[in-house]
This record gives structure tokens, sequence and C-alpha cells, in this order.
């Protein structure tokens, strides 16, 4: 048994590990961590019965541990235009400059910006997400290579035009069969029509159908707009929800990210199919949509809400703690009320809640569940003084509370260091500096 | 000249410093601090020039420098009663919670939650603040010691009452005799008259009185609620801006904290008077106040905005850079505006406006200031890339991302370390605990 957090076996997959004398709710316990990857106890000095098998011992006192979080709508390569274009108006921001960026991206951009994002996640807590762009297996292999967990979409966007969607459906096969020979329980593919304003009838019912043919995830943009949903009624009669519900895209394992315009019919609706909202309120607030998700609504339909922080170029950053505190001071001041999303509820949604949208186990810290944990610094002055744990840790920490993140069993960071972390900067940087170059005809 | 950034000195006052190659802009520099705590010179290479002079050299490679934040609008001693309770109406939240545990607060509390209030200012990049509160004599020992800057005021609240005036008015000159005896430039009294429904008319205009003869500055709540907005047409005709006015309140060396609820009328005659007003966003959001303060008509109207955290029990922290976050994101969505509060303007809040708002320099990083400063890790992920680097500061990064503090020349923070910093939250945790053992009887 080795002791020495230096000993670089520390980050390897396939070692257990002793979490010792960490805090956990309100007592001091022992966490066992197998050589699989699960939570083996979790108890009260159990230390001693897992002594003998355990590679490592994490020295836990001083730190908080809790479920490590899932952020449940991102685009996660658009790291590499974190700041390139902000406070302009929607559409030309688009027009001017996102799009004629991501017309240059190539899967290496996408690897590197995935890097990029995965080193964020990891310094903030969060162990999986949900992600939605190109060049999905050029993201699938970073994720690989960071040991985070995540659902890949392929961002389907057919723009009526049948020519275009049968791209788009082959484009979607070639990633769910790429994603399943990683053969990697960490990785998940899913489909991605983009949203109803971008993908056809048809695309979603095909959408829909391969979704439930290959029993994997749909991930979608729902009302985040007011425009969408007028157009939506005008064009066809119904709301989005009905719209994509007519499609057999509203399921179990659907997320659907924003719902910022839900009426409460809708929010109904997608409670009584299972669906998982992903609420963003950064990038809502940041984009001015002008409302904000009805959480009161659904949580009263009893749908599953989650925490998406969208991308970098709408945020900026991947910090799941400031999404918390954004998604409990916006529901408290956009609906008026001082009670709503309380902070035992904002954790729920960037742990258990978006740990089971993804189908990646119970999002909670116990014996059998995956051992995704993230260890937080108790003399962190936000956790100071600590009347109420849980209400430092949404309301006075951000990401940088967070010490040590073991993810599926492994450790991906301990107290602050991540292997690697320079090289991934390096990679990062000198990619969004070429693809700027590259947009600008130099 | 010593190099070694661990020799103790490096942290005393009375010492001078060169900044050695430091992100300044869209350049690097050298930045020479003189021994009397301001900023010798600035510019490229200049290390030679000054190199007999310094008695430290910061390597400032890899750093980005800007100045020091100010903070404008806080209850520092709140750091206490952080999490203590949170998620509940406003009215109880007050009545059976707040108050109660504040009427047991003694002078030795008020010090340590300062201490920590410091620490964690100093950790996020805020090198000066306004603060309302009590004991705060026991305050100004604190800042004093953390070397920060502050600017005082007693919370003057008479309930319209003769006898408690009289009262209010004693503290009010001790605190400012106090503070003038400490003959310290790092700290300034102010009257703190609490708000137009907790101070009668005649004692506002004792304190606007007071505030013109001593030349001293003026800290207050203003239309916070809408409530308070409704009582005072209804009581005097007058909106509260105007009642302000009639007692004399509105000067240029007034800071009007909150101002959610100004009708564009209000706006203009704070532009004329001069005013500074502290936009305090998160508070704000967290406690539902249903308005956000319109920046766009202050900013028309040439008032000068500027940021504040207001205390811990209503934000949950002190960290500047997410305030930024906040109130840029907050004034897009809340005024319907995608491109209302862009980056520059908001960090020209935290700096540049702050700065003047208490009368501690221009905010700037220019020869003859004060050396206030901070510097920023370039290879934190949320500066990585480097499109922009104030989008990064405002929209991606956190207080995290700074490295290093300089307050009137001092070193408060290097590379992360602050002296002291365990004792500090050790004493601030015992004061909290004792503090709620005595509220509760025990």
């Amino acid at each position: 048994m080795k002791q020495s957090d230096t000993d670089s076996g520390l980050y390897e997959e396939g070692v257990s590990h002793i979490i010792a004398d960490v805090t956990l709710g309100d007592r001091n316990a022992d966490i066992f961590i197998t050589r699989d990857g699960r939570i083996g106890a979790v108890g009260v000095n159990i230390r001693r019965d897992y002594a003998g098998e355990a590679d490592f011992i994490i020295d836990g006192s001083g730190r908080i541990a809790i479920p490590g979080c899932t952020n449940t709508h991102t685009h996660a390569a658009m790291t590499l235009l974190r700041g390139y274009a902000d406070d302009m108006h929607l559409q030309e921001w688009l027009s001017e400059k996102i799009w004629p960026l991501e017309a240059h991206l190539t899967g290496e951009d996408v690897y590197w910006g995935t890097r990029l994002a995965c080193l964020e996640m990891i310094r903030s807590g969060t162990v999986a997400f949900n992600d939605m762009y190109f060049f999905m297996e050029d993201a699938a292999r970073a994720v690989d290579e960071a040991g985070l967990k995540a659902q890949f979409a392929y961002g389907f966007i057919d723009l009526f035009d049948e020519e275009k969607r049968e791209t788009e459906i082959k484009a979607t096969e070639t990633l769910v069969s790429a994603v399943k020979r990683m053969d990697n329980p960490r990785i998940r593919a899913a489909v991605g029509p983009h949203a109803i304003y971008t993908v056809s009838k048809e695309g979603l019912e095909w959408c829909a159908a391969y979704s439930e043919e290959q029993n994997i995830g749909i991930h979608i943009h729902l009302s985040e707009t007011e425009k969408e949903v007028n157009d939506c009624v005008e064009q066809t009669g119904m709301r989005p929800a009905a719209l994509l519900d007519s499609c057999g895209c509203l399921t179990p394992r659907t997320v659907a990210a924003h719902c910022c315009w839900l009426e409460r019919a809708e929010c109904d609706l997608l409670g009584k199919r299972g669906v998982f909202v992903s609420h963003n309120p950064a990038s809502n607030m940041k984009l001015a949509v002008n409302r904000a998700m009805p959480y009161h609504w659904l949580h009263a339909a009893g749908a599953s809400v989650t925490l998406g922080t969208d991308g970098c170029a709408s945020n900026n950053n991947l910090d799941i703690f400031e999404e918390m505190k954004f998604a409990a001071l916006l529901q408290k001041f956009f609906w008026n009320s001082d009670t709503l999303l309380p902070a035992t509820e904002a954790l729920l949604m960037a742990t258990e809640n978006g740990a089971r949208a993804l189908g990646f186990g119970t999002g909670r810290i116990e014996a059998g569940a995956p051992a995704d944990l993230v260890l937080l610094d108790q003399r962190s002055p936000c956790m100071v003084p600590r009347h109420h744990t849980v209400s430092n840790i949404v309301y006075a920490c951000a990401g940088s509370a967070v010490r040590t993140v073991f993810c599926q069993g492994r450790v991906l960071m301990n107290e602050g260091f991540i292997p690697g972390e320079d090289a991934i900067l390096t990679g990062a940087e000198k990619a969004a500096s070429s693809l700027v170059l590259r947009a600008n005809g130099a």
C-alpha cells in the first residue's frame, strides 16, 4: 500500500483507493473505491477493513465529499471561441463571428477544444457532460484520454432539405458506430436533432426512431427564444413541446436544453414523458432570451431538472458551481420568489438529476455506485464559517473550492494537480490561434 | 536587491518592488513601485533603470496586471453569517434569523468577520471596500492589519425617534473621530444613513450637513425594493431620490447602493448631483427585488456606476469578479438587450469608478497613482485562449484567477500565499460558532 500522492500510479486506471476521514454530510467517514471504479463501501472508520485492498490512501481530512457533477448541455470544443465575440447582437454575432470561425473547424481543433473543456470541468468538479457539436469522434477521443464521462451527439441540422437530411443521418449513424466500437462505459452516443427550427418533421421522426432502435439518448434545444415558439405556432399550429411529442422526441432518454419559453401545459407534458430538462441560466441571461425556465412548473410536473453551462461562446466558462448559483438566483429573481429553487435542490440538479439524465448512475455517494466524487476544501474562505454546507457550495463557492476529483474510480485531479495540464493549455492555445488565422484568410 | 519571494520582508510595508515583464493591455511592461506605495514608473524594459532602488523583484511573466478592484457596498463582518439562513421569505429571514444573531454581535466578532472578509477580498482581487455595519472601530482595526483600504460608516438608524437619533449622531461622531485618530490614508470614515425608511428627515439632514462639514462620504441604501418607493411616495409625495435631494444627501461624495427601482428622472438627478451608484446584482437577484438597476439610464445621465457584493448573508461571497459577471448578464437579461453593459464597462465599474467613488485614487495603473494592483494567471483555463482579455476577466474568470495583490504598494498576496491566513480562518470560525451559541441561549 503506497501512501504518497506524488506516485504517478495514483492517477492510473485500475487502482484502488481509500479516502480517509472525509466529511460526508454531517459526519466523517471513509470511502473505499474498488479497482473497477465503483464505491466499494462507505462508513465510519472502515479504512482498517479495506487497508489490505487499497493501493492508495487519500487523506480526506479537511475535505468535504460530494458526488461528481454533471453538465447536461454544452458544446465543449467551443472553449476555443471563449471571448472571441461578446456583447454583440445575436444575429451579427452568429453570422459575422461564430459561423465563419466554425466553418474552418477541423477534427484536431475539436480534439484540443474538448481537452481544454475537460481540464476546466475537472478543475471545477464536473465528471460527466452532454455534448453536441461536430467532429464528435475527435471529442470522444479527447474525453477518453481525459478520463471523464460524456454523451456525444452530432448536431443534426437538415434545414428542411431532403438531401441534407441524408447527410445528417449518415453522420449520426457514423458517430453511433464509432462510439460503439470504443466500447468504453464512460462514453455514450446520442442523437442530436438541433432544434425544431433547424430540423424537419421527417428529421425529428428519424431521430426519435433511431434513438429508440439504438436505445440511446436524444439531445435537443427547446424553446430557447420567443421567436422560436411564435414561428412554430404560426407554422404548425402547435407549440414546440407538442410538435416534438408528435414526432416521438419526448422520452425518458431525452435531454431538452434551455426550455425558457415553456408554458405550463408543456411542463406537464415533459413531466409525463419523463424528459430531463437542462437549465442554462448564464447563457440565457447573456443572450438576453427574456424569460427564465419555469422551474416551479417543471418541478410540480415531476420533470427532472438538471444544469448545463451551454458552450463557452455564450457563458463563457464551464463552471457548474457558478451555474448552480446563477440558477438559484435567476429563478428567485425572475419568478419573484425568495424561496424558489433552494440550495439543496440546486445541488441535486447538478448531481443526481444530471447523472440520471445521461444514464451514468445515481449521482450519489453510496456503495455500488460508480466512484464519481469531488472533494472540496473546508478551509477555502467560501466554506468558512460552515453553518450550512450546501448553502456554502451553491451560494458562496465557485469551482475553485474543488481540490480532488475521481471519475469512475480514477483520480483525475489530486489537490489541484492534473497530470499533463500544461501541454493541454498549450495545444488549445495553438489550435485557437491557428483557427482564427485560417478564418481570417491568413 | 532580494529576488526570493519566500523572504518575509516581501510582505512588509515600506519596501519597493519591480514587477518585471507583466502583461499590461496589449504589451509587456515593467512596473516600479516606490517605498511610499505609489506606482513610480510603468514602461517597457524599465527594470534596469530602477534595479538599484528595488528591494524585491516580482516575476510578472505569465501574469496579467489590472488595477485592484473596489467593492462599493458591503457589510463586511456579515461573513460570520454566511449560509446561516438562506431560501427564506425576507421578513422571516430578518426577524427570525439575521436580527436575533446580530443582537449578540460584539466588537470582537466584527473584528474577526472583517478579517475573514479581507482575506476573501484579497484572494479575489479587491483592494478597497465601502463598509456599513456596527462596531466599526473594530472593523477599521481589522482592515488596518489586513493592509486593505476601506471607507467605514456606522449604520445610522433612528427609526424616526428623536432620542434614538441623538444616540446615532453620537455613534457617528465617535467613529469619525476614531478614524481621524488612526491617521491612516488607507482608512476613511463616512456617514451611513441606512435608508429613507429607517432614518427620519431630520436624521438625513444631519447626516448631509455633518458629511459636508467633515468632508467625508455618505453611504446609503436607495430604492432597493418597490415597497420602499411606494411607501415614500405615499408618505411624502416624493420619490426616494427627490426626498434624499431635499435633505442634501445627493452629493459627489455619496454612494447610493442598489438603486433597483429608480425611474428615469431619478437617474438624471443622480447624474446631475455626481452621485456614485453601487450596483449589487447578486444580492438583488437572491432577495428577489423584482427589478434591475437601470444601468442604461444612469449611464446616459453621466452617473458613475460601481459594483458591490452586499453582505455575505445575501450573496453569499465577496468575489467582485463574480459580481462583474452577474452585472453584465443581469443587465442584458432584465433590460432585454444583448449589448448592454459590455465587459469593458463592467471592468471599469469594478476598478476606476469604484476607486473614485471612495476617493482612493484613479483606479488606473499609471505613474503617480497608488500602487493598487492585481496580477492574474494567464494559464488559468478561464484565460485560455486569450482572444479578448477583458471578456475573459468578466465572463470566464472568477476571483480564483487572482495570484498576486498589491495595495498601497504592499504585497498582500503573492502567488496565492497570504501570511497568517490559517489563524484568520480559525479566528472567524470560532467567532461564528460562539455567536450562534450565544444567540441560541447556550
